[in-house]
């Protein structure tokens, strides 16, 4: 099977290694806006054929991987539409589901008569922060989840044919509904990043902020680590998902409102009150979560 | 070297264990508000000893560490002023400093003639989310840092006999201004355990937040472990330390509010920037941080 990786980065990358580890693909065509991100791919040995266009990275496409940030997908999906075979399959890796539903919606079917019929739309749970596909691993999706939202126009022979290539990576599929899925991860991903980028960047900001951080602990090693993540990425997330980012946020917001008050007028049954509500759920989900 | 531990827990418990590892203490005398938490410490070979009350805890002791709540610590130093030797070195493990030396300032020259002459206020960067005498580990400090704010009252013996305990147990310390402790580790310790506690919570209070924890990946799992820490301790930390901690987090909910515009305005250029400053910084701080 041929499959052509549009971006040429650690989840796009590690998608490819993956796949051609088990056998369900033998041939990587790769483009990326960043040339060098496709020789490193060559030189990794998980691309084969570096292709200088879109149009003719996926004009032999079996499966089209489209994983490059969410709001650079429209302009990436006007262009497979003109020049992928009608029997391909097309997939995505974005952080966000609504907005690439959207964006597929209207740039697949430009000048062409593909539709959402053969577009699968799946979101990994896995990742680094460092960026690159010379962190690409084959072994990256191995027990962790990918979920697809596929749409009603959706077929399912495309679906099932995506969801196999995850499976046959170690990962365990879940569909679902794009509005749920955007809702999810705008708390339990999307949100978590805003956070952590926004206390790095406040403690940053001030006189002596280099100072403080010489001091952090593991807690504070903890709770930043995913603001070492891609700036670009994390931007196009927040806005492609603003409607559920915002609304989470919005709470949020109101909570440490509510935190500050209490700490100003010594108010400690509250602080308590919250922060055992808080360790009682992360207690209750740790097997899940630190199994990960 | 007699050892009075006051406070049987996960820091008290570790400390007691280095310290009788490395020989500098032979024999320790455990008192706790939990009796069950004593009879553990002595279960794991940790405590020779159990009294029935502080006085009879510190009555032979060379060296008393108090390792409770912050808050508790008060009550703690009325009762050893009135028994323990005049020739015994007191220390704590407490993360905040201004107030603990408040406290000793008070508590240590109640009805005696003690002062902060051998009182020397410490405070290990170590610890884990599992709190409890039963994960106590002798090796907790092994190449972590212990901060010590002597007091000018101080004495240099008093410190130089804290510090090398530390040492010992295989830590690096660290001596500074109990002002400028609580600036540091109000951002870069207490704000953080306050946004994950805040996140938790907010997620936990949702309908569906059960449901979303479900989904969460390894970015939720680390900026939320601390989520999971001991309410009462981090309450305390949160009200003895509320001027700077109050002061870092007025500063973020103002970058809050400032993210949260750009997300519903859409600008784009405003994420980006604060998400490359903050990616740039963790980035430079984890050859110390991720070392850990």
């Amino acid at each position: 099977m041929n499959l052509a990786l549009i971006g040429v980065g650690l989840i796009g990358g590690s998608s490819a290694a993956a796949w051609r580890a088990t056998g369900a693909v033998d041939h990587v065509t790769g483009y990326d806006l960043d040339l060098t991100a496709v020789e490193r791919g060559r030189a990794r040995g998980i691309v084969d054929a570096s292709a200088a266009t879109i149009a003719l990275a996926v004009a032999d496409a079996d499966v089209v991987l489209v994983a490059v940030p969410v709001l650079a997908m429209r302009a990436v999906f006007d262009q497979i539409a003109q020049h992928v075979p009608v029997h391909a399959v097309i997939t995505d890796v974005g952080s966000t589901k609504l907005s690439v539903l959207d964006a597929a919606r209207i740039g697949l079917s430009a000048g062409s008569s593909f539709s959402l019929r053969r577009f699968v739309p799946g979101h990994p749970i896995a990742g680094r922060e460092l960026p690159g596909v010379e962190f690409a691993d084959a072994q990256l999706f191995r027990g962790k989840l990918v979920i697809t939202t596929p749409d009603a126009e959706t077929s399912g022979g495309a679906t099932a044919l995506v969801e196999s290539l995850w499976q046959r990576a170690g990962a365990r599929v879940v569909r679902m509904d794009a509005t749920e899925h955007d809702r999810i991860f705008a708390a339990v991903s999307h949100l978590p990043h805003l956070l952590a980028f926004g206390l790095v960047a406040s403690i940053a900001s001030e006189a002596d902020g280099d100072r403080k951080m010489e001091f952090a602990g593991a807690g504070f090693r903890d709770f930043t680590r995913i603001a070492a993540s891609s700036p670009v990425m994390w931007r196009d997330v927040c806005l492609a998902n603003r409607t559920a980012l915002s609304l989470e946020l919005l709470r949020y917001r109101d909570l440490l409102e509510q935190l500050q008050k209490a700490i100003d007028t010594g108010d400690a049954g509250f602080l308590e009150q919250t922060f055992a509500v808080a360790s009682e759920a992360r207690r209750r989900h740790a097997p899940t979560l630190d199994a990960e």
